[in-house]
């Protein structure tokens, strides 16, 4: 550990999330500040004092286990998580990076194959894994065995299981008699801090590193972008407050009161503390970076464990939860949900909801259901550490009614201060800002991502001109709002996750029967978009929808290459499948021709 | 300039002042961003595109100049500026700053002495003096004029003055035919961005400079810091809302309507955009760093020359100013301003009092006439740009009644997230949070001075231990906030002025009549505080307080050492001025017996 040595740090005083981890501790120690609640329905309650206390010792633990910090330019130990949202995720997001090792969320939604390459290509020295997720590491244990060196087990029941994962030690265990205190490293804020792996639609899986400085600088940024948009969220504020007390306001005023007491009864049961659940799995960029802001800000920060209707329901009445994220799929689910009426969900007033296309349909029905409900679109990605561009509204724009402020709403927005984008036509000059010439967008600033872990080559195709290109086409409007076009890499997004096109495409052309194959996405109202197969059979061969379908299970599924919702629920034959000129798929032609082919396809599985 | 190459900027994206002329500049490039009313009540108004140029063209004109940038360690040319609060003021701040030279306002109301040594200790190179601070500026001509080789002349008219300052240009005629654009380099940013000198309340000025890295992260940090208590700031936007509409409101209520047609009401004329006036002169630490989170927010900025009663009851009323700072003097005079209830200054929802203690009636004025006025205390010193130390609500105090609130308001506070501040015994270590054991205040973080521009000395007097020690002493409360009990350094506060006692005992102390002298504030409605002289004449000497303040006069003021305003408005004899254990003059006990002095001594002025 360096010295603590000034005023040699006073100019450069460095850029840490450890510092987050202190604002909490010194400001709110005794409040509840995590909260966890098992699929078994029971809950875990840790003051701010508590969570730090176990974050500690679980850092010596790491120390014990041998854990070693990097450098500028030279990552510390990669740890792996197998693992859903709880508080112990959160305290190994905290004691691993402010350690300066690397935090690495697995993707268990990954295929097999996938996820076997990302914790090989990151070289895992530890996994830390969830009793519900041990039976697939299981799977993948002798594939990854020679990379990752020590397994650590996480239940919220004592003992361990009957494994031949090994050497497997308890998170609890570990924790157990260590300091209560830390005296954490000045690490260089050049450290890197997080790798995360794409979810590889384009082939293998790409791994992103960001360092310290780049998280810290995003959080505090996104807060500052916050607050220059002070008097869009006062009114939101506003408009909230007046629906959630719309009845005992509609009494004072029958009694002719004063509106010194309507202001008092606003101000009764103020909200003066946000309660977000962690409804996006951490394993997605570490849900969209909710570690960092929500501690920092001293939110009561709730996990799920994972996902559930009635789950979510119960934990928003429980703990009086404010504000989510949710992709469409998980806000389809809960709309679907029965007793949704059953439960006081009165609480919430910012839902939001990303990873994804919002269908229309699902919108209306999730604007009736919460009166606050705001639809809101933004920008991210892997390389991006999420939230890039975001669809804000202008000023003059605050005072606008409903419907034409959501029409600004669901456009894909500016950049977050800190981060500079431009849309670039062929000759890499801007587009002109007329809502109609396409470009792709590049992106520059303080968290984007510096290099393709291990990939020099990728790397140097995504860093040209000194601009990220993210190979997303888009256009620019009047008022200088970005809109997405058209994603070049044309990935379906099903749910939370991106289905790899090419990957199905490559698999589907292993196929004997198959000449060319493509992949597009066809609208759901409950998943966004689900697969459909376009096929070009061998000519003369006899092969049926169905034979195609079993193919990719045989070859794909059971081999563990794909997973099941990877599978297609459409399958059509056709003897042209519309392509560019440089003889690519045209997913353009094909999705405006989308109707006349889905009339052909053939439905494969029901929607669930 | 270097050149923009990436993906090696990627991780180290730099923190430049420059990114913030560009967020306004794109987001409403057509929005009136800059507006000035000069003493003749002439008013010039620029939208942010033409700010923008005019900055650019300045800094054309600046390279012509012959301006050269700095490197980190090494500052570039120092700008100085002998200037009140108007546009070109604020274009010379970016245009300066974002070329890499160092911008130094310069204080004019320190003696002719301190004024004389701030220029030639910080070799300034270009002094850019307003037609009203010309005078000054030729009375002390002759002894920077080796330092300073050019000058330029503001004014609101054209032509030139008749001035024996050579070479002299005018700031219109630079700018005329400049280009419109300008290619700002890409500095490293720790680069020294601005140079401010402290008042030498004990010796002289010392020269203090900041990095734009240390700006850009104090800026952002404040704006995260501001969000992070979003809902204290909504708690306060609604009460004022309602303050502003309880007319309509009631109303509406008398009519019975419904509390969406309440809603509305409050909706109606929604405020969307934040005017603040600049009277703290921009000489004070850049008006406590106004010019930086006002450009990045895109805040409407007023500036009004300089603060008098009628300017600024006019502007806000012409500008529909929300927010303004000042300090206790001007909103003594303010209050006492005769013609303050003919306008309208229903917009102002903001008046940050600071500088210096807020006397108790001045305040219960203030609210009577401003029903949205709120005092709120804080720290910070040139040592630290201004806002280090604020006094925030926690969240369990936002439904607190204003009564209580207050009384945490006016406590110091706590740090500002992004330093790190404690208050330490004599052993190092913090002291007890009992709200009574004395320790001084010691501070490090993004934003805290690495050290005292050519003055090793004085830097390592200050940075011990790997902490700025601010020379204040201060207690800690149980709910942690900082209460600042006494400052070492005895600094009277008269106005927006600090009297250095130091200065002014080592004056009087040059009497011939005069064995010993110290001087301590006395409460002054008005003024905050005024000096008092306790003087132990000579044994023997025959001497009246008109001797002393005939003294003062001749030697301090005549002579330039001293100004009018640090003139004593008392003097007391008496034969034992109190003194602590090593021999020092014992402010506390003479503050304790304050009372007793003041009754014995002999009022010198009227108050003003």
């Amino acid at each position: 550990m360096a010295a603590k040595t000034y005023p040699q740090y006073s100019t450069r005083y460095p850029l840490l999330l450890t510092d987050f981890m202190h604002r909490p501790l010194s400001l709110y120690p005794d409040d509840i500040g995590v909260v966890y609640r098992n699929d078994a329905g029971e809950y875990f309650r840790f003051t701010w004092r508590q969570w730090y206390k176990r974050t500690c010792q679980l850092a010596h633990a790491l120390k014990q286990l041998g854990v070693k910090p990097g450098r500028p330019g030279e990552p510390g130990d990669r740890l792996g998580a197998m693992a859903l949202n709880h508080h112990r995720h959160l305290e190994l997001i905290y004691a691993g990076t402010c350690l300066g090792a690397v935090s690495h969320p697995i993707n268990i939604m990954l295929s097999r194959e996938h996820m076997i390459h990302t914790i090989n290509h990151a070289g895992d020295s530890i996994i830390f894994v969830d009793e519900a997720v041990l039976p697939l590491l299981e799977l993948i244990y002798d594939r990854i065995k020679d990379t990752v060196k020590t397994f650590v087990y996480i239940s919220d029941r004592p003992g361990r299981p009957q494994t031949r994962v090994a050497p497997l030690y308890e998170y609890e265990e570990l924790l157990k008699g260590q300091p209560e205190e830390f005296d954490w490293p000045l690490l260089s804020e050049d450290t890197y801090a997080v790798l995360y792996y794409t979810t590889g639609t384009t082939g293998m899986p790409k791994g992103v590193m960001f360092t310290h400085r780049q998280l810290y600088l995003q959080t505090i940024h996104i807060l500052a972008a916050q607050m220059m948009r002070f008097h869009s969220y006062a009114m939101e504020f506003l408009e909230w407050l007046f629906t959630a007390k719309a009845e005992a306001l509609g009494k004072l005023i029958a009694a002719g009161r004063d509106p010194k007491e309507l202001l008092e009864e606003l101000k009764k049961d103020f909200p003066v503390l946000d309660v977000p659940m962690i409804n996006i799995p951490l394993f997605h960029i570490h849900a969209w970076g909710a570690p960092w802001q929500n501690v920092l800000v001293a939110n009561k920060m709730v996990f799920p464990g994972r996902f559930s209707p009635r789950a979510f329901c119960e934990i928003v009445q429980t703990e009086r939860v404010t504000s989510t994220g949710l992709v469409p799929t998980m806000l389809a689910m809960l709309l679907e949900f029965e007793d949704l009426n059953k439960y006081d969900l009165s609480s919430l007033r910012n839902i939001g909801v990303g990873g994804a296309a919002l269908p229309l349909g699902l919108k209306a029905k999730a604007e009736k259901q919460f009166p606050s409900f705001r639809v809101s679109s933004g920008y991210g990605m892997t390389e991006t550490a999420a939230g890039s561009i975001a669809a804000a509204l202008k000023r003059h724009m605050i005072n606008w009614p409903k419907e034409k402020q959501d029409q600004v709403r669901v456009k894909t927005g500016t950049p977050i201060f800190g981060i500079e984008a431009r849309v670039i036509g062929e000759d890499g000059k801007p587009v002109p800002q007329d809502n109609s010439t396409l470009g792709e967008i590049v992106l520059r600033g303080h968290w984007i991502m510096e290099q393709y872990y291990k990939d020099p080559e990728k790397t140097e195709t995504a860093w040209r001109d000194g601009w990220f290109h993210t190979g997303d086409m888009a256009k620019v409007d009047e008022e200088g709002y970005i809109v997405i076009a058209d994603r070049i890499t044309d990935v379906i997004r099903s749910g939370a996750e991106m289905v790899p096109t090419v990957l199905l495409e490559n698999l589907t052309a292993t196929c004997d029967h198959v000449l060319e194959a493509t992949f597009v996405g066809v609208p759901d109202e409950k998943w966004g978009e689900r697969p459909m197969a376009l096929v070009k059979p061998v000519p003369g061969a006899s092969v049926t929808e169905e034979d195609i379908y079993h193919f990719l299970e045989v070859e794909g599924l059971e081999k563990g290459k794909i997973t099941k919702w990877m599978l297609p629920d459409f399958i059509v034959f056709c003897d042209n499948i519309p392509k560019t000129s440089v003889g690519k798929y045209d997913k353009i032609t094909i999705r405006k021709r989308l109707d006349e082919f889905l009339a052909k396809a053939k439905r494969m599985r029901a929607p669930k």
